[in-house]
């Protein structure tokens, strides 16, 4: 008879479920693979279960309850105490990363989350050890599957913001209470984990700023159908200079002919730049119960297998203070002589190319959309203030970012 | 001082020099993130090196020399005896892939081969690791990056099948002596190691048909661009019935919207369908010497860290004799009555069924362009050889398979 392996699942919600039931489904493939027969051991939820009681007969601990407590007091207990750790919990290791390879390290146990990021799509594994010792350029991509699905919606059907989350509700790819989702948070927490495994930084989740998708209007997305462009909120991690990087979330128009353009409804993709590599685009549906019961599963093999690597730290790199982007910015005007030139000049003044502007009149009311060469997101944030100070605005300026590479 | 882990290099063409600086290059992250520092044992060229002096001072063994002999008597030895091997030699695991299983088992050694197959894409690391445990159906997609240029030029500039070949090799994307990329056997070596690991099924080389794309005419690719169709060199490995799989790389058209159309140039890209996690597709650029060089580096730090999945086989799966495809039929005919009715005939007697036909008057010659349903492919062998015979048929007949699902 074979060897087991007794493995502890802490969370009985819809994660958890989907993954015991798929660990009974795969128990052969577990073991044929991996030489050892998995044995749940024990599960914890709210309301029953000891969690002592499973530390103590478990070799891996799967961390599925979310959330910041209990789930850093039991993940900590395990690894301090050798237990190898599989979780799903994205917050957890954004938030607490240093503290957890610090007990993993203490307790010579492994940690592994290739289910907090991205689905289906296995690109901690990707970023960790197949890329481990090549230095990373950029990492990038959609890593939230609700606020793609709602952006699609968005474009395809001329749906306002609230009715395409409503919908994303019913069909399940948004939760109840979908801010985490909507408001960049989720992503920011990925792009987190990703910038700390791409870089080796210590990047914790307030280096991170984000913003949602809560704001964007029909009107953007129509402006972008005209002109073939895509918007996405886009979680980015890159080397901007010698020794600093930057890791942000955002909603941005991609051109056509973009990798990431095509990405449609629920999706993920996710894409790495590195000098050796060229880059390398993953993508796959995003994280569902089943999907992430599979990430974990992968993990729990690879922990039978052992051999984690590590998770290290170059202090030596820096957040960046500012980094370059393009711009689109539309505003609602009056619709009367020296508008665009006292925008322009606003521009100007702050060092702000414009590559392109589109004046259309609306009887006394006229729109102004432009794009924007890269600039400074300082500099432009400042242009931003004056022009919304500008008397004959009717409403705040809208400003999104656009990547303007075009792609063969 | 760290502990550091010596890595004998046999090889030193294009490949082995670009793993030698990059070992190199990279020693330091290599450390940080195994935990050892890889220093180089020995270097076995054709003319330099001595291998049982450079097997007794490794640990690790990297072979990059390729071809069958002398390689495989120096993977085998070095795996019996206990040396962990890295491998880019897709001849060698496609052929051979029992053997160096048997041998890794009996020295207890790890045998990693990410780099045999896509390029910069770890495709290998994903079906083996983190769908380990999952039942995949279908691994699929461009596994030669040649043949992708090739067919991309015609596509883009109409040039002859020659003379997109010539500007290949001008560009270093084929070799001089392309046979292996353009006949499909390149890519059949590759797919007998996906189906192996994505199924766990005993395939051998031998068991994969293949054919390449020598055949195709600018025609054809004419005819594609007016219907938005791509043409693409695919790899598939699939179950088409419990217990049966297929194995077969073929030229093919997709449709519009599918994943692996815009896959361009010099690209790679595979997609893996499992019901747990749907689908998911990754890209990036083919086997270049730095790309190749990369993913061994890869396994090189896998390695060292231990834990390397089994490589487990299913005897029960068999290899199905026959599978259904869509099939496209190119035939140049004299421009006279009832030709289209006895083609048609000879599709009906074999139970084949017309999706669409063309029929386009040249003087006295015609082109009859059609478009079948899915059928068993003896099936429609059987009918091409019956058309091959029909008398008003100016050139052989030329058909391509389709892939006409509609992917949204």
């Amino acid at each position: 008879m074979a060897d087991s392996v007794n493995v502890g699942i802490l969370g009985k919600g819809t994660v958890g479920g989907a993954f015991r039931r798929l660990l009974n489904d795969r128990a052969d493939m577990v073991e044929e693979v991996s030489g050892r027969r998995p044995r749940v051991s024990g599960v914890l939820s709210r309301k029953q279960g000891d969690f002592d009681r499973i530390l103590s007969r478990s070799e891996i601990v799967v961390e599925l309850i979310g959330g910041i407590r209990p789930a850093r007091e039991y993940v900590l207990r395990a690894l301090r105490e050798g237990r190898h750790v599989v979780t799903a919990n994205k917050q957890l290791v954004a938030q607490h990363g240093d503290e957890l390879v610090a007990a993993a390290r203490e307790g010579g146990a492994q940690l592994r989350f290739e289910a907090a990021v991205a689905g289906a799509i296995p690109v901690i594994r990707v970023v960790q050890e197949s890329l481990g010792a090549i230095p990373i350029e950029k990492v990038f991509g959609i890593v939230n599957g609700t606020t793609n699905y709602i952006l699609t919606e968005m474009a395809r059907s001329g749906l306002s913001y609230g009715q395409a989350l409503k919908q994303a509700q019913e069909l399940g790819y948004a939760e109840a209470d979908p801010t985490e989702d909507v408001n960049g948070a989720d992503a920011a927490a990925k792009m987190t984990i990703l910038a700390r495994l791409a870089f080796g930084a210590p990047v914790t989740l307030k280096d991170v700023p984000y913003e949602g998708i809560q704001q964007i209007k029909p009107d953007d997305l129509s402006y972008a159908k005209e002109l073939g462009l895509s918007l996405k909120l886009l979680g980015v991690a890159e080397r901007v200079s010698d020794g600093e990087i930057s890791v942000r979330v955002f909603p941005c128009f991609l051109y056509p002919g973009h990798p990431l353009a095509p990405i449609s409804g629920p999706f993920n993709a996710v894409m790495v730049e590195a000098p050796a590599i060229d880059e390398i685009t993953m993508s796959g549906p995003g994280a569902g119960g089943m999907e992430t019961a599979a990430a974990v599963l992968g993990d729990v093999v690879s922990a039978i297998g052992g051999g984690s690597p590590l998770f290290e730290e170059n202090a030596n790199l820096r957040i960046a203070k500012d980094v370059e982007m393009a711009f689109y910015l539309h505003l609602e005007v009056d619709d009367e002589p020296g508008v665009l030139a006292q925008v322009a000049e606003v521009l100007g003044d702050n060092g702000i190319s414009v590559r392109s502007v589109v004046q259309r009149g609306l009887g006394g009311e006229a729109q102004l959309i432009m794009v924007m060469h890269p600039v400074s997101e300082k500099a432009f944030a400042a242009a931003l203030k004056k022009i919304a100070k500008l008397k004959f605005l009717r409403s705040p300026p809208r400003s999104i970012r656009v990547i303007e590479e075009e792609w063969s």
